[in-house]
């Protein structure tokens, strides 16, 4: 008896899910109750490539008082009221020394927002614009107790295996406390797509699905199995997938790569009003670390991103973004259902994205084995249907002739399931030339 | 004593020219009575690749008449009143049934149209809409006396030896009864560039002319001569080249091929306003089956359609295609002879697109070799003198050269002829680069 | 002691250069006499490649007279007032016979034209439209004392070297009677160069500096030196430094050669406003020799020519160009520092121009390094330096990565010098890969 996504983010979201921390443990270990999910973990102090993995954190209490002891603030009201990885302090401040540690949204006034400082080593707390607006008195008292302690980074992993070990990686993060769209929609979709390919028919390529800490999530996975990084042919890193727009398909580095090609002309077949945007164009996250020097996997990022073409995008994703307003309320199961059919639908073209290798010569017999388009009644659909087989040549694959003729995958895969039926031509995951002057 | 191409259409329009039928057979001998000439038989009921090679067909009689005896159409007058390949019928029918098997040209009111059922099994008769509309009474008398017999597909082939093996394919359709245009005017034309070659000095390449009915006869080759494909480099397709338009000049599927680039940039020499279109986009024909995946042979193809910008033109190419008016009267022997010229352009250019190999290092002293141009009379003259100079160097032809600069195939072989009879460079049939950094 | 570029212009700029001759002999030696030169000679009458070194010239006296000896025009006045390599003459010629050996500037009424006539043997004399207009008697008296002599043409060359045998070559023309801008200017400029490059850190790459005559000059050092063009990597001719105009370069024939690329990403860093122009479309001069076929050195031009994206330009660089009025007065100082300083910083960077190996894998910690821009307060900047890191993977130099990110050589080298400073990557001669999944 599975939860619904809605049901696990209501669940999960409001845990004070910070980089490393108990609550991110265990809304982990709610994920692991779902599906048969490998926890690979990484203790604090590991150097991980140029990085290394922080300590534990977290925040036993956490307010803001007058000296009248009037509560002003409380971490217990929400987990947002502190600056996550805070150092901790105890004591008395003046009004403006409180102000410069005190963080606010620059955009909306009645929202806290979400403030981290994993490097800059501080204390500090977040509040409305509101609550801050309304500090008068002269001197206040500050209370943060926070415990930083060695623990483990910890990653979960889905394996969906195929029939070859080659793999394409889906990702997702799951820190980041009291927030929903950034990034638990990635999380639950990337878990039920996970949950329907486990339930299906055995797919080509092998699928690995990881959540993780963003950022040192990823660094962390990747430096610990870089043996696998030569399997990963693609990857697909889901976020923010929960708000009223259309999806937004951000490239890879390399962006010609076939997993590019195949995810690209499949989205033209399931949403006509989806956006595709450059790599670093649309908004960053963990595909930077899969796609970077010396990893070279090429992941794209599907978001629901609310302005993808505006360069402001990357730092301004949705109005709500980074902010205690980042609630169940903005998000529908409906949409979430959608992201997983296009989901599910830009996988399948990755996965038969081979090339087709011609078993015949010359144009097909077209009207002997149902491949007759008439010219009369169907111009060009009749050219279409010609123009795909003329590129079965053992040089192409499904996206490549989508993307020549600019059309969608799904609508080659059509034309080539026909003429699998019939043994006209078959798959190879290597190009098998058949024009007789290559020999 | 040759015939001229108008003696040889006025004689041969009006057989009945079925697909594989005794009227095509008798005009094949004809033009086997001009050139040497193979002829090629491959009998009915050979599979060639996804094709079978169908039986021959003939109509011995066929006619309308009225229950009372008045003859309203009849085989006799106009090979075309009978639908090619028909079943045999003789029986009484009602107007409506008769109207179901009685095809006319959307078009053209007082044409007969040519209709053709090779995979639909019917019987058909054809008729002006003017003849059509005028019958009036309940029921009618079908007589159609067509026969299918096991025979030969024949295709003619001359070979024009050079001094290679590796050829270049021409090639245009002697079917279709009692039509001129389509494609008695590619075969003459085909037939007398065959002729002046062989009278001509040895080619580099070898030069096939094939005369066969239109797609199975193109299979029906192939699949008989595999052993050839991978000596083909190039081909070109003519058809329809009688009316008053400027040539058409349809791309291979591999559009820059030697052969594709040497026959575009040659044409812009020899006619300025003749079109150049991709493939599938100006006409559809043999060049398909070449063209093809597994066969590959970058076949072009040339034409005079009338609209050939317009995306109709590949089913409506001219105004009385496929129809009764297809007759001698549209066409002229002075375009065909002004299509002879341009083939043999085209040839030649092919013919000549080698690599130039440069004995020179430098810029060549130029006016010691004739091969000054003076800037102050002719500034981009001699720009462009140095300009092609420049691209003599072991990795270009001159379809390169002239595709490079925008200019003609004929613009580029001026100079290139000078340096040959210079000694300054010599040509090659591979890529010889003499850059000493690629050393 | 060494002169300054002014002062050895002075100093040379009325030598009588002509292509070979004891002025350009006297004017190379003076040069020797400023740094370390090797001097190669090679005799008239040697065949250099396609061309031939001719003999040696000198005009003892040449002068017009009346018949009454009036003395109209005397070389003695003015180097340009002879044909360079007239023919000799003395005697009595009509008027008309005068004119037509008499030549003029066609667009400036009172400068004196240089004219030369190596290979349409001719005597002729050089005046003003002025002086010409003036000559209204019926004869005259010509006297040209010209002497043709078997010598040797000189090439100096400078050799700067550096941890590498391969080399980059500048090179500017030493002769023309009597002009300053065309090319004194790209010489001193040179050889200023040559003389800081000296005093300087050993560069990565050797640097030839090659002063010569025209054209000749640069044919007869190629065809002796055959075994030293591979080792040439590129190349700048420096020409018309001169004009008060801002700089403009030139691509090579190869136009995105690793030479072309650095300088041309280097010169945005360096100068707001320069222009960039293609091969043969700013001015022509030597540079056409190291880019010809069978030399191929991607060798670009610098120059100040005023209108260089006019088509005209290449044989009207500036108003003064082969005239009398091409003097010290139309040059200055400054813009020849500016443009020592402009040549230094484009071969900086062909030396910098090596493949960026990455030792990093992910992104890297960019705030632990002091790598890290705030998107904050600049998310284009923030952008753009995680693009330079993205591109450090072992197959981008620096001028790539400017190229693609249309930014310049500088830009990239910022960042690049950090982090080399952090060990972060290292430079290599050859591409060497670090995506794992090409090994």
């Amino acid at each position: 008896m599975m939860a619904t996504m809605m049901e696990l983010i209501n669940e999960l979201w409001l845990l004070p899910r910070h980089l490393i921390s108990p609550g991110y443990d265990a809304a982990l270990k709610r994920l692991a109750a779902e599906l048969p999910m490998t926890i690979h973990e990484v203790p604090s102090g590991t150097k991980v490539w140029t990085w290394t993995v922080p300590e534990s954190w977290v925040c036993h209490e956490a307010y803001l008082e007058t000296l009248s002891g009037k509560r002003l603030l409380d971490v217990a009201d929400h987990p947002l009221h502190v600056v996550s990885y805070s150092l901790p302090f105890d004591g008395e401040v003046s009004r403006n020394e409180l102000l410069s540690h005190l963080h606010v949204h620059p955009g909306l006034p009645e929202a806290i927002p979400y403030v981290f400082k994993y490097y800059q080593r501080d204390w500090g707390l977040c509040a409305s614009q509101l609550l801050r607006g309304s500090l008068k008195e002269d001197r206040y008292r500050v209370v943060i107790r926070t415990e930083f302690t060695k623990a483990t980074l910890k990653i979960g992993e889905v394996l969906v295996p195929g029939k070859l070990k080659e793999c394409f990686v889906v990702a997702a993060h799951l820190d980041h406390p009291a927030m929903v769209n950034d990034d638990l929609t990635g999380v639950v979709v990337g878990l039920e797509v996970a949950r329907r390919l486990l339930a299906g028919p055995k797919s080509f390529y092998s699928y690995r699905f990881l959540f993780f800490p963003e950022t040192l999530g990823s660094i962390a996975y990747l430096s610990q199995h870089e043996d696998l990084i030569p399997q990963m042919q693609g990857g697909l890193f889901l976020e923010m997938l929960g708000k009223d727009a259309p999806h937004a398909l951000q490239t890879s580095f390399q962006k010609n790569s076939p997993s590019d090609r195949a995810l690209i002309t499949a989205l033209r077949g399931l949403e006509l009003d989806a956006y595709v945007g450059g790599f670093r164009t649309v908004i960053d996250n963990d595909e930077r670390q899969f796609n970077s020097p010396g990893v070279r996997v090429p992941m794209l990022s599907l978001s629901r991103v609310v302005n993808p073409h505006l360069p402001e995008s990357r730092f301004q994703p949705y109005p709500e973004y980074h902010s205690s307003l980042d609630t169940p309320q903005i998000i529908s199961q409906a949409r979430l259902e959608n992201s997983v059919e296009t989901v599910l639908g830009l996988l399948k073209a990755f996965d038969q994205n081979l090339y087709i290798v011609n078993h015949f010569k010359g144009e097909v017999f077209a009207s002997g084995y149902g491949l007759w388009v008439d010219y009369k009644t169907d111009s060009s659909g009749h050219k279409r249907r010609f123009e795909i087989m003329d590129r079965c040549d053992g040089l192409h694959r499904p996206a490549d002739i989508a993307e020549e003729l600019d059309i969608s995958f799904q609508d080659v895969w059509g034309v080539i399931a026909k003429l699998l039926e019939n043994d006209l031509v078959s798959l190879s995951l290597t190009p098998q030339p058949t024009d007789p002057h290559l020999a």
